[in-house]
């Protein structure tokens, strides 16, 4: 698939944006989150997919605003980003990522964890150079507002998984509590940020936030399919890596509610043992596979990305942002990377 | 040694605002939280000694501000230091504080990071409420400018120390630059905060904040000779307790650098023994007895303490005002607790 325009051509200006946040030099603390950020011998950092920021830099270009006032928040919001990758990572005791050692399996847990506290309060610094790019004290309070809120429930949402991995039974609608705050709230964010400073009205943030929910929702349902099911070469993950750690992902939380008979008691037998080995991961995949869970995960995926879609239906927008938003979804909830 | 009046009078205060800032209930984070400020059965939190929040109201006091101006700050200060200790007792994995488990003994240690960031994410949240006490946005931005900086200097000082650990050679010079950002610099922000939202002009912020790093640092030093000195029964720990964990606080790194012949040597050995026994940790203090080093880093303290106090001398507040704070930096610094 090919890189979504909007995207394209937002990658550098979000790039040039981070590189002026990120000190060069100086303090060693650094070294552990400009090697995050994958910087490059060219001066400038190699982001991921920068998703969130482009949202951001999308959803004000949509609304008529300058896309220079939302770049800060656009940077701003990719380092809270990586912040919570590296700390991901960290909880997940995941040691690869992008086909390189992560931050902690490279610099140590506890440097890996003070990398992330000071990614996250060198974005809050960044958000203030919009008062430069000529934004009002009052919307940059406001940006401001939107993230912390959003940061809070990431937070909550990450504690929340947390406790799930402790917990027997974790139904659907503790699933979709955590994932909201995990990943919904800084995509709404993202979106309502950019509209904000893109000049929007309070109702039309409003819409954008639902937008983001939904689509932040249905981007990690996709997400946890691709753990169980992604090919190895796309994801750098092996097929079912996500069940031989356990992970309390969507597929797994609703085969633990709705598998019945010896199927449900070889599942959960497995989901006691304090190790999952490769039969097991084999034997999980053949329930699965019986109860069309992967089918039933898909259709979760597409039953948000319409309420995605009926959101944005409802915002105010040219037919050309429309496209772009369209593009950007489909290359969001389509990947297989 | 008697609470000092300064604490006495604003405990209450400062006890309030934190619990008007944390969540009572909702969401499950909020317990470690709660657990970490050991909130106590009549609805507030019991809080530690309260210093860097009392610093802080004492300077707007001093320079003839409203009280109430400067509270929200205080309360943040607080679980920002809160947020730290979290921290600190997880890098350090100690696991008794105040005579209980420390939050990642009692709630795990992916737990207890993310009670820390919450924390965080609170102090921000607590701030913004001065703009409801009557302080202008502009003031409301200089003091966050302030605390941001203040966080950012103490995570590049936990790096710091955190990098010391697996160094071989750290010169007193190297742990002079941590602790002066690990320490120093939540307690000058503290009291230039505080100035600063009592209304005193630049100048008189710069001389509290002069006042507060020297302060800082002198009593780091005395931490660190009580981490090593203490008795058992005022700090909770054993003596000889940071040798047994091979932190390397003043008085090791000084003796590292200033003992010659054959006590360098041993010296050298045991430090680079992967675990320290009793036997060596008595062989250590006998070491440091020799050559005077609890004496060298008295002296050290109180020279930072001499600094402190010169700078103190240059503030213009009143001579009450400079009763309190001789007080309170007496309780500060000639403690054994």
């Amino acid at each position: 698939m090919n890189l979504p325009q909007a995207l394209q051509r937002y990658r550098e200006e979000i790039a040039a944006e981070v590189a002026s946040i990120v000190p060069a030099d100086g303090h060693p603390l650094y070294e552990s989150i400009r090697y995050q950020l994958g910087w490059s011998p060219s001066g400038l950092p190699h982001l991921g997919k920068c998703i969130r920021p482009a949202l951001c830099l999308l959803a004000c270009d949509a609304v008529g605003g300058d896309r220079s006032h939302a770049l800060p928040a656009a940077a701003a919001i990719e380092l809270i980003h990586n912040f919570s990758l590296i700390h991901d990572d960290i909880e997940d005791e995941d040691d690869v990522r992008h086909h390189r050692p992560t931050v902690w399996a490279a610099f140590g847990r506890d440097r890996g964890v003070v990398s992330g506290l000071a990614l996250w309060s060198l974005a809050y610094k960044g958000l203030e150079r919009a008062l430069d790019a000529g934004v009002s004290p009052q919307s940059v309070a406001a940006a401001r507002a939107l993230i912390t809120e959003a940061c809070d429930q990431m937070i909550e949402g990450q504690h929340l998984d947390l406790s799930y991995e402790t917990r027997g039974r974790v139904t659907l609608a503790d699933y979709a509590a955590m994932i909201e705050r995990k990943t919904g709230a800084l995509v709404a964010a993202s979106l309502q940020v950019g509209a904000l400073l893109g000049g929007a009205p309070a109702e039309e943030i409003d819409r954008f936030g639902e937008f983001g929910r939904n689509l932040g929702i249905s981007f990690q349902i996709r997400d946890d399919v691709l753990g169980i099911w992604g090919e190895g070469s796309a994801t750098g993950k092996p097929v079912g890596a996500d069940i031989a750690k356990k992970k309390k992902s969507l597929p797994i939380v609703h085969a633990l509610e709705h598998v019945v008979g010896p199927d449900k008691n070889l599942l959960r037998h497995i989901y006691e043992k304090p190790m999952i080995d490769e039969a097991d991961v084999a034997a999980v995949l053949d329930i699965l596979q019986r109860w069309n869970v992967r089918y039933f995960a898909g259709g979760l995926a597409e039953d948000y990305r319409a309420l995605a879609m009926a959101a944005l239906a409802q915002t105010h927008i040219t037919s050309e942002a429309r496209r772009d938003f369209d593009e950007l979804m489909s290359f969001i909830l389509e990947r297989d990377f």
